[in-house]
């Protein structure tokens, strides 16, 4: 989206035209009923509802989401799921935990105890020179298009153990985006577990918890992480990196992952 | 909350032991009823007990607000809000409508149509000189606290029209660091409509809600606006200034309440 605008700067005022990155209300309704409304630049929607789905733990396996259908309102975007019976069964329960994580009124007192829903361990197949995870972060620029264009877009990105990257989601929302790189691993077939994920933002407690669940084991952010981030991370058995930038990373957990010759 | 790390740099690997910033589930509960879980970091909770409430639209003013009792529980810490009688019995209505915003699964198809509440339409009382904003925005690292210490954390700072800092809080969340200025400022009895409000991050929609629902007529961006947000700042009368820098700003709605000798 392009929009007016007067720049202020130091040699006087002049109107330009910006571009904008979208964010739009994008619903998320399983077999009718309605999930949750979540903000989010309207791309790659499929590898979002996918991504979502998987990483909040809805569905198991991606087979259980037979269809997707997209359709836009004045309201925003409906995204209709359609996910397998068996499924749809177990979803009362989860559904009302959930409801609890992301804030209802109708929850109770139980709602700070099904706040935070166990990490899931992650497996242990995975070795990245230290090297792989500079380059990775040195080329992630370039592949940012919606950044580029905008400014203020978060990237999720998945390079492999030489540090080439093979995926790039972008949203407003980092954890969207980390949500559309999921679903976009899992939609082209690539194993989470034979490379790495990068995000351009601090290491918050919601993306150690959705790499987690979407069993990838080594996660480089290129910020700070949280204290809640590092528990998780030690608990999922995952390799959290922060700070990550051209001139090295600091890693909190798991450093076993990471081999260098300088170690 | 202090960790150890491995730092990986271009001389080799060292231990580290950095400082990071927490980031707990933090409830509110009114009146005995849970209405939301946000994570948080636990500082200023008087602040943002009072100014979620605000900004939410949960209660009009400051005075409905009777008691905050803040306990901790193994889970996260408990914000326990009691707030007036007439206030609460007109609840029931707004927590339908926040839990379809934040992702509900008992609100059925009408949650997107829910999803985004109308913003509403600040005062024209406010004029600032363009000099105030740089000024400001060249002052806000010195006051940021937690950032120093830790990084990967929000800033919302509040200026007078000359531009200099009056109020700072701080958050892994930036709606978070947004509602303890707002509370702070009202609990400091500061009219929000007197000066302009900073904020570390990009404009998004709910930042600029929240912005007009607590009645600042200016939100400073460091960085980029959304779409949705130029959109509601336009509905609501606010100036939205964005990539607010050293070296200039852009604004993207209402630049009549900035005053420039050059323009």
């Amino acid at each position: 989206m392009r929009v007016p605008a007067l720049r202020f700067g130091p040699e006087g005022v002049e109107r330009v035209e910006d571009s904008v990155v979208e964010e739009v209300p994008v619903a998320l309704v399983y077999n009718g009923i309605s999930h949750a409304v979540m903000l989010a630049t309207p791309t790659d929607l499929e590898d979002f509802a996918l991504g979502f789905s998987l990483s909040e733990g809805l569905i198991a396996s991606p087979a259980e989401l037979l269809e997707v259908e997209i359709s836009a309102t004045p309201a925003g975007i409906e995204l209709q799921l359609r996910v397998t019976a068996e499924r749809f069964q177990g979803f009362k329960a989860t559904r009302r935990q959930l409801a609890g994580r992301t804030g209802c009124g109708l929850c109770g007192r139980e709602s700070l105890e099904q706040a935070i829903l166990p990490v899931p361990k992650v497996a242990e197949t995975l070795a990245v020179p230290a090297e792989a995870l500079t380059r990775a972060i040195a080329a992630l620029p370039e592949v940012q298009g919606l950044h580029r264009q905008s400014g203020g877009v978060h990237a999720a990105g998945w390079a492999g153990i030489d540090g080439e990257i093979h995926l790039v989601r972008e949203d407003v929302g980092r954890h969207n985006a980390l949500d559309k790189l999921i679903g976009a691993l899992r939609r082209q077939r690539i194993d989470p577990a034979a490379g790495f994920v990068l995000i351009t933002s601090r290491a918050s407690h919601e993306l150690v918890h959705k790499a987690a669940s979407a069993g990838i084991q080594l996660l480089a952010a290129v910020s700070a992480p949280t204290g809640m981030a590092v528990r998780n991370a030690e608990a999922a058995g995952l390799t959290l990196v922060g700070w990550l930038r051209g001139s090295g990373f600091s890693v909190y957990s798991r450093v076993d992952r990471i081999t260098d010759p300088a170690a």
